[in-house]
């Protein structure tokens, strides 16, 4: 049997979410089914405002409803330390641990090995210039613990070669190797802060 | 940090979703931010119509967007036997699983011991309607393997005492094909072992 049209419809948008499957997407589609009227006009409201109303620091790079965003115009963070990383993603799960609070720059991709492709064309002018204008005195390069991330972190530090006053960090192999920033849990997280690594000189 | 208002207002409605826990709500927002706009347009627009054209079908209690259902039209259905389930759901997984092309009837509930509570109003009245309306010369049970279905299966089969030319069943319970005694929990051997088939000669 084919199930009615406007239900199958739904678990086909569902099923490209990550994480979901045809099983899950059946389970939630029959859940908003079932649900009052104004859960389904509420969430296809804050999928139109998610787009609508939300864009990408300027600064930054962060997920964002204002001009800079949250983080950039915060009076309270540590404005002399930056954290690079490679995604919003990795963003927002430090973030939500609760274990930094300087500034972000967000690269918005890796170096791929395999593709032979760079960082996104002027993703290092962006951090290049938030040290210069700023008064950032320690840059904390935290890619994941993959080949990328570890290209990354090395195109990171020949970029930022010159700035001898400034001091480098990555976080320490406290995560998993082979895992992703994403799905640490907050003590691990915690920890690969804590015990990140100084970089000297050209290493 | 607080993430910006529309992000935390979709995750906050994802998270209602069965299955949907923070991180992946996460996920799934940040995904939508990140695919083009005609994506969410799309989705927003499937949960409308999801409670707009979809309604429940007065013969059977099935999920449809017409009436009767698709299955309660369909010619090429065996109209003679019935299969009883609690609810929508367990009829989407029969149909799923392809192993059966009877016609259904959705109780739309269970008995429910603690609670006192008896089967939903009226939802016996709409079995028995099915059964001499149409030509049903069997029923089938389907109710999960609980003591909820339990009641429920005796509730419904004493609905239909006086059908003496009717033939009743229930589902079979077992051990799950593929799966294996070591994991099988207890009750379930113990009904493996009362309802073990008894092999006739050479078989
Ligand atoms: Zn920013
Ligand atoms: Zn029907």
């Amino acid at each position: 049997m084919a199930l009615p049209g406007p239900f199958e419809r739904l678990i086909g948008l569902l099923k490209r979410l990550p994480g979901v499957g045809e099983k899950s997407a059946r389970r939630m589609a029959f859940f908003v089914f079932q649900a009052p009227e104004g859960y389904s006009i509420e969430l296809a409201d804050a999928f139109l405002s998610l787009k609508k109303n939300l864009s990408v620091c300027e600064i930054c790079g962060n997920l964002t409803d204002r001009q800079p965003c949250n983080i950039c115009s915060d009076p309270l963070r540590d404005r002399s330390t930056l954290c690079v990383v490679e995604g919003i993603e990795d963003l927002l799960s430090i973030e939500q641990a609760g274990v930094y609070d300087g500034l972000y720059y967000v690269l918005g991709g890796t170096v791929s090995p395999l593709d032979g492709e760079d960082l996104p064309e002027g993703s290092l002018d962006g951090l290049i210039n938030m040290i210069e204008r700023g008064r950032v005195s320690e840059v904390i390069v935290a890619t994941n613990p993959r080949v990328e991330g570890d290209m990354t972190y090395h195109a990171v530090l020949s970029a930022l070669k010159g700035m001898s006053d400034l001091k480098k960090s990555r976080l320490s192999y406290g995560l998993p190797v082979g895992g992703s920033i994403e799905f640490a849990d907050r003590v691990t997280l915690h920890a690969a802060m804590e015990t990140r690594i100084f970089v000297s000189g050209e290493d």
